[in-house]
């Protein structure tokens, strides 16, 4: 038989969380503020607890889904830990995780960040990042595996919150490009979907294979002269901003690029490679 | 035999244009501001012309690639282009190829965009935007695939420059958030490669797969009920602002996609999906 697990918090994601758990065939207890949320999973064999600390007595494992960091402090508040092992998949900072892990130091702590939305729970598509208690992640790798491909970044609990950020800071800025685009594309009256599937989406999937190159330069040092350096790129970026602008798109998703390029420009990496901009943006927060 | 082009600017991209032209048999013709650059296309049969319009006279195809527009401008000044096809592949914006276009109007225009570095001319990665005299593409669509698959994308010159500007404001929004997601990694001193080719290039390469359902929305309208709405979004959106202060990681580059999610909620878009930002972003230019 599988082990039980218990979930506190039933909304989208966390009753997605739960009906993976139940069809695998986990005993399930599920805890919610509002009862009676998402009532097909008593038909799938969820037991409801009419408390938090009742649902956490309930089974070793216990996985909370809820709305932000606020919420699961005042949830847990007061409630006997001793020998559980807490998996906090509600989203937060790595500053947020790091003092969560504190709070509930009573039981051993992994935190997560979910990398789909509910409906991909369960299939193959989706992964969560986890941190924290190695040992906790060692024994509860199988059950957590039943949600998402489990990604376990590191014992400091903030790891995963930080992937989770980087990668979403990593999607919007993608989005972003995407949305202005089509934007520049609508201005014309092109339809947006020949303009996406012919070259915007051809187009920045062969730029993606640049990553990599990128990310070796931020490794080992730049390893060759640049192919179009940033002094070039600043001096062009201007071109993209004004035609936006007379072709009524609102310029704003693509200001700050253009100003970090010429930040860098004048901080002495006018030779550089995009790669430089990294530390740019390190430097430039201090 | 091939028919002769000439080339106008010998800097790093008129000399791959040059280079692919000879490579491929054409009798080329070249002139550049400064004499003698690019030695090498000596030694491979290009013929240098002293003046810009002995070098207009020596073809009747003259492919223009100079720093700027008004490098255009005052280059081709007074030059008689009776019976000529000019393909200018200047950057430029749309509305500098439009008045380029008036300028010359003694030739057959076509303006192009160069999607490609000056290593990538001749390969086939490379591509390039036409617009302007559909007759003039078809007479010279294979001179002009020598140097990369050529895309004509309509007779208003200025859309070859539309559709070069929103590719480049996609990249560079792509780029800007994988920049910041490895300013992210690296303020936890991640390894930027295994952080890249582990996570974030597979799932910004995931996330690309929603670009063509965001088209379709746009084309379409609106079709099921949004797995992620903007309300929720935006709410999120926080978080990622908040953790890259709190990581030291100057929060420039992805403020603005808060503000918009936050302006497109505001104005009743709390319930759409991404796709609605196009049209903020559109009407918020005004
Ligand atoms: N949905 C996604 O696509 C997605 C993806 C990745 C990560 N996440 C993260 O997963 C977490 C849950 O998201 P969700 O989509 O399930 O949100 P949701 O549908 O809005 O559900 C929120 C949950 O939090 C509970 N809650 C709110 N305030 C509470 C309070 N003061 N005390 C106790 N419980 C409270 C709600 O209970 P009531 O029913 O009583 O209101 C509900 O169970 C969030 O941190 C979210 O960022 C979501
Ligand atoms: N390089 C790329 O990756 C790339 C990619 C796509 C598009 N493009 C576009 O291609 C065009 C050329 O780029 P490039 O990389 O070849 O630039 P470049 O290496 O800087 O060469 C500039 C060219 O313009 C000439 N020029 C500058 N000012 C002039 C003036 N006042 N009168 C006459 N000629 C003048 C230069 O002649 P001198 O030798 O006399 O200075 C040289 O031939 C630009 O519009 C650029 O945006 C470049």
């Amino acid at each position: 038989m599988k082990p039980p697990v218990t979930v506190l918090g039933l909304g989208a994601m966390g009753t997605a969380l739960a009906r993976a758990f139940l069809a695998a065939g986990h005993p399930t207890i599920v805890w919610n503020r509002t009862p009676g949320r998402s009532p097909e999973l008593d038909a799938l064999g969820a037991t409801r607890a009419t408390t938090a600390a009742e649902a956490v007595a309930a089974s070793p494992l216990v996985v909370i889904c809820l709305l932000v960091d606020a919420t699961v402090h005042s949830t847990m508040e007061g409630i006997d830990l001793t020998g559980k092992t807490v998996v906090n998949l509600t989203n937060s900072t790595p500053d947020q995780a790091r003092d969560t892990a504190k709070l509930l130091d009573a039981a051993e702590y992994l935190d997560g960040g979910i990398m789909a939305v509910p409906a991909m729970i369960g299939g193959s598509a989706a992964f969560i990042f986890y941190s924290g208690s190695a040992a906790a992640f060692e024994q509860h790798r199988d059950t957590l595996a039943t949600l998402a491909r489990p990604e376990y970044v590191g014992t400091d609990p903030g790891l995963a919150a930080l992937h989770d950020i980087a990668l979403l800071t990593g999607m919007y800025g993608m989005f972003a490009g995407a949305i202005h685009a089509l934007a520049l594309a609508g201005s014309e009256q092109l339809p947006a979907g020949s303009f996406t599937n012919r070259f915007l989406l051809p187009w920045l999937t062969a730029m993606l294979t640049s990553l990599p190159r990128i990310a070796k330069d931020l490794d080992d040092g730049p390893a060759e002269p640049a192919g179009s350096n940033l002094a070039m790129q600043a001096a062009a970026y201007d071109n993209l901003i004004d035609a936006s602008v007379a072709q009524g798109v609102d310029p704003s998703l693509v200001v700050p690029m253009g100003d970090l390029l010429r930040k860098a420009v004048a901080g002495g990496y006018g030779e550089a490679d995009l790669a430089a901009l990294v530390g740019v943006l390190r430097t430039a927060a201090g």
